[in-house]
């Protein structure tokens, strides 16, 4: 292979959105799974790179309680450590605060983004909050009545979108109800999240015609899938075709699904970034410089990035 | 996980044909990358399982001189050990043949199908037939001739169809030229490749359109995916969309690029029967039987499957 193309032809489809916006979520929703304990110094230089490749949203960790999220222990020294490096650009960085003692952290580091995770199904909400779907929403109302009061903005996450481990296939409808409720107490964005990664092409197109139906614009929606049937990136181009102009990704395609036994995770950035400079959409970021970062993190990690862009291109650009 | 999904949700999006043909290439082009030979008796049951498990076409292996690729030395001895085990099906399965000598083989065993393997662009046909492209298409002249004159449809690889990585992005027109030219010569089905995994979903429609225009309907064409930079199955669903209804998959994901430096290789058989199934598109194929099959292979290969949806569900089926 001589390397002549390590770029995507660009051959744009009819119908799609001129630009996109990638939602970095690898420091967060990427690192969280990890058993090992990532250093706060590379933690620090992942987000900083991701940053510096142009990824215009860099969500950097989360203000989980310890016990259950060990790794992100470290949120609050990460967002200092990130203030010290970059200023400003620091606060811009959008943290999960799964209630308000989280809030109540990042309101003291003065941060301007917060999201909140909510689920979809019944069941998920008994297993990772242990509320029910209505009792998940009233524990967020103050969180979102506080944050917008102090001139953040909130995204809402909404997990299980296509299908739940336990109670199989999600109705379009039940994800519209449980995201319009998030959008009516102050929510700017949603994430609508395919979890255990079941969804496919036409299930997208349906859920998001659902929302739109219902009166939701697909300015409030993002897309967030996982690649463990390996129908991430065509989901993508089924939302764009729809219009949705925000996905969620994850640099280097870390995180795994922590309720499916599989290898595969979060969309690779670099995959999405591949399909997005074929079809001519732009998005700002270097590929480049992602695909060494990825490279990079992958080494700090000690195993190779499930990202197919990463594993053909690295070489070239380490 | 309680196993509750093990099917993707079917979805139907619209415009897509009601079903697809899968062409299965696992034991040729998946098997022809392996460096250890792999015993004929495996080769023989991997055949048979794919067969079992409802795929209604699988490619067997290729009558090329053993010096270029060894581990298909017993391309004879398994087409006979075939027959013995599965008499008469066993003369419906396709094998290559790379020129007239190939050719002979498959009369003697009284076989129906063969495909020739063309390159789009000259630097290929030099590199890999020591040929130019006008060449090569002469070279097949005699091949496809003598095979249709015996009563055996005669498929056309067309490799390098979106790029090169001698000569960078290829030019739509250019592989019309080449595909129109197999089909003057007689070849039924184009099989139109993306050897290097490089197209994205834009061009794929742009490549299909090209051929309609020129006068070449849906129905004489396959595409045939590669998963280097992850857009395999998101170009099969713009395939979709314009209304190509056979797809060329590899049971189990088997087979590299060997001209790119890359873990993956084709597009996976049981990723592209998920997709299917999520648009609720006719297949025939048995998927628990066919992960078995991929998963027993993996075993056999002494190394995980690549296919996302091997590794999700093998657990559950094995």
């Amino acid at each position: 292979m001589t390397g002549v193309i390590t770029r995507a032809t660009p051959v744009p489809a009819p119908g799609m959105p001129g630009r996109v916006r990638i939602y970095e979520v690898g420091p967060r929703d990427g690192l969280q799974n990890e058993q090992e304990i990532v250093p706060l110094e590379v933690k620090e230089e992942f987000v900083r790179r991701l940053l510096a490749a142009g990824l215009p949203v860099v969500e950097a960790t989360s203000f989980v309680h310890p016990r259950w999220v060990p790794q992100l222990a470290d949120a609050a020294d990460l967002m200092t450590a990130l203030g010290d490096s970059i200023g400003e650009a620091a606060r811009d960085c959008p943290v999960l605060v799964p209630n308000e003692r989280g809030l109540d952290r990042a309101l003291e580091l003065g941060l301007r983004h917060v999201a909140v995770f909510a689920s979809a199904t019944e069941t998920f909400a008994a297993k990772n909050l242990n509320r029910t779907l209505d009792s998940q929403l009233e524990m967020f109302a103050p969180t979102i009545e506080r944050a917008l009061a102090a001139g953040m903005d909130v995204r809402g996450y909404v997990s299980m979108c296509f299908g739940d481990p336990w109670e199989g296939p999600v109705e379009p409808q039940q994800v519209v109800t449980v995201g319009q409720r998030l959008l009516e107490m102050g929510v700017g964005e949603l994430s609508l999240g395919d979890t255990i990664g079941v969804g496919t092409a036409g299930h997208v197109t349906a859920l998001v015609e659902a929302f739109t139906a219902a009166g939701t614009g697909v300015d409030r929606l993002a897309l967030h899938f996982h690649d463990t049937y390996g129908q991430a990136l065509s989901n993508v181009q089924a939302g764009l075709r729809a219009g949705v102009t925000t996905y969620d990704a994850s640099a280097g395609g870390l995180g795994g699904c922590p309720y499916a036994q599989s290898a595969t995770g979060n969309l690779a950035t670099e995959d999405l970034v591949w399909l997005l400079d074929g079809l001519g959409i732009d998005h700002g970021v270097d590929l480049e410089a992602l695909v060494a970062t990825s490279a990079w993190m992958a080494q700090q990690l000690g195993r190779p990035s499930p990202s197919a862009v990463v594993r053909a291109l690295a070489q070239s650009t380490s």
